[in-house]
């Protein structure tokens, strides 16, 4: 007869988005019991090496075969990674794109501003922005999102968002003279 | 043996807002099948009246018990009218409360702005909104809203959106002077 196949073992492999944009090699130290030619059991030690590419997104699987633990008349399970991605401090991901929000009093929504971010592989970049920001609005900078695992080379967006900060109140002069400026009269 | 009853038959009543708001009282022609004494089926016509009462919302069910078609050894069913609420122009509902989404242009939005309504009940309604209108503000009007079916004399509130317009472009002249009225600096 067939031997059984014992079940899958899954494991989360969480990733931080920096690992995730740049690839990035994991060795993970497994601990499984393996049965001699004897039939004896005993535990072992094992070093597995997965290369994680870039823009792989949370759900990969990562399969090693039979490497569970063996027991008698018995086929090991297979030993599946899944790769999970950690909150990120600055980006948030969505698909292929990231995206940032940004923080700015509602002056420089109206006048520019100037956006300073390190992408993930720690390059300085500098976005200006001197159209108006009106509420929704997403100013998009092309292929400075993830990389795309399936087409080597391409990368998604970098959305920015923005949080425009009202002031709480203003003066009857700031009134007076917004309504000098932007009023249609 | 008890005789079969035949399923009940819905039937959709669209109501407008202001039929919700006031109440209303709505009379449905309905055509029926019934048995005469000799065993003949006939066709007549009834007149069903329905007080919609005011507060009431999309889904509620009014039974008349067995005003379906008459069938020899079945008894007729149920006739359920239900509720439905006709998309209204000017105000959208949220359970008890009514929402109207108010557009004006940015320098409203810093300088203040006034609402003109008319109430569902016919009444006109000025709003003064003099606090600055930043992004997601709802002005809320209590007592404004629907009426509450169950709590007789109680109403829900008016919630008042803004859908701010941004001027598309400012000249190098207006951002000047936003800087001057609104930087920190």
């Amino acid at each position: 007869p067939v031997p059984r196949k014992a079940a899958a073992v899954e494991n989360k492999l969480p990733c931080t988005l920096e690992e995730l944009y740049t690839g990035s090699t994991r060795k993970m130290k497994i601990s499984r019991s393996i049965v001699d030619a004897s039939g004896k059991t005993m535990q072992v030690e094992e070093i597995l090496t997965i290369e994680v590419k870039a823009g792989w997104k949370k759900g990969t699987k990562i399969t090693f075969p039979e490497k569970g633990n063996e027991q008698p008349n018995v086929v090991p399970a297979d030993l599946v990674f899944v790769i999970d991605e950690k909150p990120h401090n600055v980006f948030k991901r969505d698909g292929n794109d990231l995206i940032y929000t940004h923080k700015i009093p509602l002056v420089e929504a109206l006048t520019g501003t100037t956006v300073n971010l390190t992408t993930l592989d720690g390059r300085p970049l500098t976005i200006s922005c001197n159209e108006i920001i009106s509420p929704g609005y997403e100013k998009v900078v092309p292929r400075e999102g993830m990389p795309i695992a399936k087409e080597p080379g391409k990368k998604g967006n970098l959305r920015i968002r923005f949080d425009v900060k009202y002031p709480s109140r203003l003066t009857a002069e700031q009134k007076t003279g917004i309504k000098r400026l932007l009023g249609s009269g």
